[in-house]
């Protein structure tokens, strides 16, 4: 079993590449090899048994993807992404990453031929969907994005459905939830605050919260967005049918309730490095994203969500001291 | 008012051209120029005053697409597409004209810089719906093609409005229903037989009618497609928020219905022309298509549908007759 994953080198994708490692098989087959791409060449410390071949590109450049896709890799993650913040605030940019190279990837598969179908899991994201909301958000609610991020991760999904529909790719898409707690530094996407106010204070830094604490929001593990990507890959993809994107269950959560489950698990000191310091940029695109979900279509095909937020926080510490 | 129609050429086009000569004037400036574009060139005979550049050419040719933005026409109709059934034979075509040439004429649209935000109309399609639906399709229902061409309009509504959202352009998009009775010659749209079971019997033909009588459909005539095309091209865009596309009322009737209207204007020899040969191919592709929308949305910002089925045929032959 070959394995493509792109965006390898970001935090999911590394996570997902220590899991398929430790599994060393997918599927009931061996795991032989793993092409790891990204924007900056991924390191990873390969084991017995696993050829891992590292590479750095751009996903946007259609004879780099047609390469990749030349070694014939049975399964593909496709996690590579401009993140919000950056797709809106350059434009071609974020078309560029988000919509061609997707586009590149599904037409470089077709052209390799009748014999050739992939399994292909595409991670797309909640921006698809943009205010006004259900209260809940169902599996047939329209796609109506607020930002050129959603709107791209949108027409991947169409994209997906329709080449997996007429047999040249076998396609799961996604939608995560904004992942929470992102380990590391604070990146460009909009959402990166929601990891920062629990991440920061832990590690004994102050926290910048942009938004006010009755906004709410749809959030899911790191660890959780794992088992999506490795369900994905392995699910019967038959109970589908033609629409292959879903909704990934996660939790609803206010600002207010993560702070309380912050405070449950590491106390006031901890909550008290949070600084509230309202952005009328990042409120404003947060205003426009969905809050609640009700993502019975993945459940009912094995997807399943975290607990709860003070999980989500205490798996996080965990990681933490493994990581040192 | 300079005036570029993509798809001039067309039944749709032909007639909103038809209708902007007799007006003479929209949104209250007189029309000065027509530029009328299609992958044939547009026959139109010039009234005094309207200068009318007639050209025919390939909208999935970037440079094409940029000469005819160049002229800044103040108002852009796009109705060009290759049909249902075209697009499903031919994947690559399909996207090529359908969903590259919509790409090329925002992009061109944006790079004429922030002085130009021209009204833009496109047409797109229930066929951006799939089945299974809802009773009555509202207008917060999923887009789930199951055609590459409804694909390709799902994904030119998402570019609509991003680019619309972003201030390039100033969009609307009407999903039409289909048009019903077209004139002329069946065309490789899979919903050809809808217009060639009443257009041919009252031509004095025999018509195929290849799916079953209770199939139930959404229609709207042309002269209602041509009031669509106006209302939006002159409507106030304010209304529409983000969600700059719309599905255009229609009437919600079954092949019986569309008979026995049929029946009640021309009569029983008329509707003996019917042959009934069931096609398993249109069956599948006509099973995945709408049957019935809450229009709502649609006709709270002014856009009316036609009044009965029998009305359509009557208004059918009162146009054979005038074209003689």
């Amino acid at each position: 079993m070959r394995i493509l994953i792109l965006g390898a080198a970001g935090m999911v994708g590394r996570r997902l590449i220590e899991r398929l490692l430790a599994e060393k098989t997918i599927a009931g087959e061996a795991i032989t090899a793993i092409d790891a791409f990204d924007v900056v060449e991924p390191q990873i410390a390969a084991p017995e048994g696993v050829a891992i071949e590292a590479a750095a590109g751009d996903i946007a450049d259609k004879a780099t993807v047609e390469a990749l896709v030349k070694k014939r890799p049975d399964m593909i993650f496709h996690l590579a992404a401009i993140v919000s913040g950056e797709a809106e605030a350059d434009f071609d940019k974020g078309y560029r990453i988000n919509q061609q190279g997707m586009s590149y990837l599904l037409e470089a598969i077709r052209a390799a031929g009748e014999n050739y179908r992939p399994r292909l899991v595409f991670t797309s994201s909640i921006a698809v969907f943009g205010a006004p909301f259900e209260d809940k958000i169902t599996d047939t609610f329209l796609a109506a994005p607020l930002t050129s991020y959603g709107t791209q991760k949108a027409i991947c999904e169409l994209l997906l459905n329709d080449y997996s529909r007429k047999g040249f790719v076998d396609g799961v898409g996604i939608r995560l939830p904004t992942i929470v707690v992102r380990p590391g530094k604070p990146n460009k996407a909009a959402s990166s605050f929601f990891s920062g106010i629990i991440r920061e204070p832990l590690a004994g830094e102050e926290a910048i919260l942009p938004v006010a604490d009755d906004v709410r929001h749809w959030v899911a593990s790191p660890a959780s967005a794992v088992e999506f990507l490795m369900h994905a890959a392995t699910m019967d993809t038959d109970v589908l049918g033609a629409r292959r994107c879903l909704t990934m269950p996660g939790l609803s959560v206010t600002i207010a309730e993560m702070i309380e489950a912050l405070r449950e698990v590491a106390g006031d000191a901890v909550v008290n490095r949070i600084r509230r310091e309202p952005d009328a940029v990042i409120e404003k695109i947060v205003a426009g994203w969905p809050r609640d979900f009700d993502a019975s279509r993945a459940t009912s095909v094995g997807f399943s969500a975290d607990k709860s937020f003070a999980d989500i926080v205490r798996a996080h510490i965990a990681d933490e001291a493994a990581r040192g």
